[in-house]
């Protein structure tokens, strides 16, 4: 374990509930990606699991409440619990990164960021294909940070978009094995136009493909939760950074 | 969701990090096991996964630090953060029921009580296999449970408890698929001598016998980690209790 680890750095929280197995799976892999031998080499995490968070990709399309104040309900318990970095394991909640960011002096890991880094990490350069929510892709959230760093970005068309939506559906009615074929059918399309690799931008997803069919796929899928994941465990010490981070511009 | 669910209970604490990936599992198992279509629909919780607390068998056999101390914090953490239940997946730190429960007025879920809970729901009567950690075989935190709710227990042999022993060293070093055949072994020891359901008395060996492996056995597996978050969700009104809960006496 790094001085870093031991010293440097508090608990790692985690802003979940978003939805609340994503929050659970984000724990889970952050434990599985860690190199440990026994429970004390692991991080020590807070996982706020509040799934009382109104819908992020409704409100963002004018359609439901705000979830701001949920999430910075979340943050105020994260911080005064004592977490010194905080990661939010939902793609759509980032559209609110800015505001979560200047409410609090703890530092936020940026799930794009992650998947960006991870995407370097698996050699992946050219044409990736996105997946998400549809606010998560309307919003473009993905896009200009992916094209920034000299990927050419390719969405779902209007057919793709309803599987991931059909996909996410069922990942959060506990119904994760009727999510593999959609999730599965827009991947095969986005790869048949030439995607290099496909994120899986909405952490539903990769919950809705599981690790054990990864295989069955032709290109890379980056996973927006062991992205995140990763992205943590480097900033404790726990893994290398990826190398060759340096933006295109 | 009923009423209980919305206005009666708060957070769900969880003092987990014994070991961080069963506290992760647990978190998990609980949404999945949650009748659920939505994110809003799942039980708010709160998992504090921090893996410094001393390690509990060890302790209790006289060779390690005590980590009351330790779990005493985690309590702490859950109560200012407004848990209104707690459930500890570890079945080892419930060698420390007492004083954890006499030290707070949060009720405190009791893992032992789950599992016979459980062993009813599954219509279990008569001999009962027990798995688990040295400190949990040895002093005993099951056996006085089941015998006074009229089942008979065996416990595994020296080689028994040596496979329990490396299939949960597995499980915390991150080597889960080196945990099957070991706990497999047990269970099939176990049964051979007459077992007609074996408790997997430590929340890490529901990790090393996937669910998707457990019809591979001729009885019922009751898992310590279902067990809890079902006793959990009876609490808050999302599924009904098992009938037939009396005591024997």
């Amino acid at each position: 374990m790094s001085d870093a680890a031991n010293s440097g750095h508090g608990l790692l929280g985690i802003l979940g509930g978003m939805g609340p197995m994503a929050g659970a799976a984000f724990a889970a892999r952050l434990v599985a990606l860690t190199p440990a031998e026994r429970d004390q080499d692991h991080v020590p995490t807070l996982l706020c699991n509040d799934p009382r968070v109104p819908d992020r990709s409704l409100a963002r399309l004018g359609q439901g409440e705000d979830p701001l104040n949920a999430m910075l309900r979340g943050l105020r318990l994260l911080e005064r619990a004592g977490a010194s970095l905080i990661a939010i394991p939902c793609n759509t909640a980032h559209l609110w990164y800015d505001q979560l960011a200047a409410s609090t002096r703890v530092p936020l890991l940026h799930i794009v960021e992650a998947v960006c880094d991870d995407l370097r990490r698996l050699g992946v350069w050219g044409r990736v294909g996105l997946m998400g929510t549809p606010a998560t892709l309307k919003l473009g959230l993905y896009q200009q940070p992916l094209l920034q760093r000299g990927f050419e970005v390719i969405v779902p068309d209007d057919a793709g978009l309803a599987q991931c939506v059909d996909a996410i559906a069922a990942v959060k009615g506990n119904r994760p094995e009727a999510a593999f074929e959609p999730a599965a059918a827009c991947i095969r399309a986005l790869i048949a136009r030439g995607a290099a690799a496909v994120v899986l931008g909405c952490t539903e997803l990769p919950l809705a493909v599981p690790h054990g069919r990864r295989g069955e796929f032709a290109t890379a899928l980056t996973d927006s939760i062991d992205a995140l994941a990763k992205a943590a465990l480097v900033r404790y010490g726990r893994i290398a950074a990826p190398v060759g981070l340096a933006l295109a511009d």
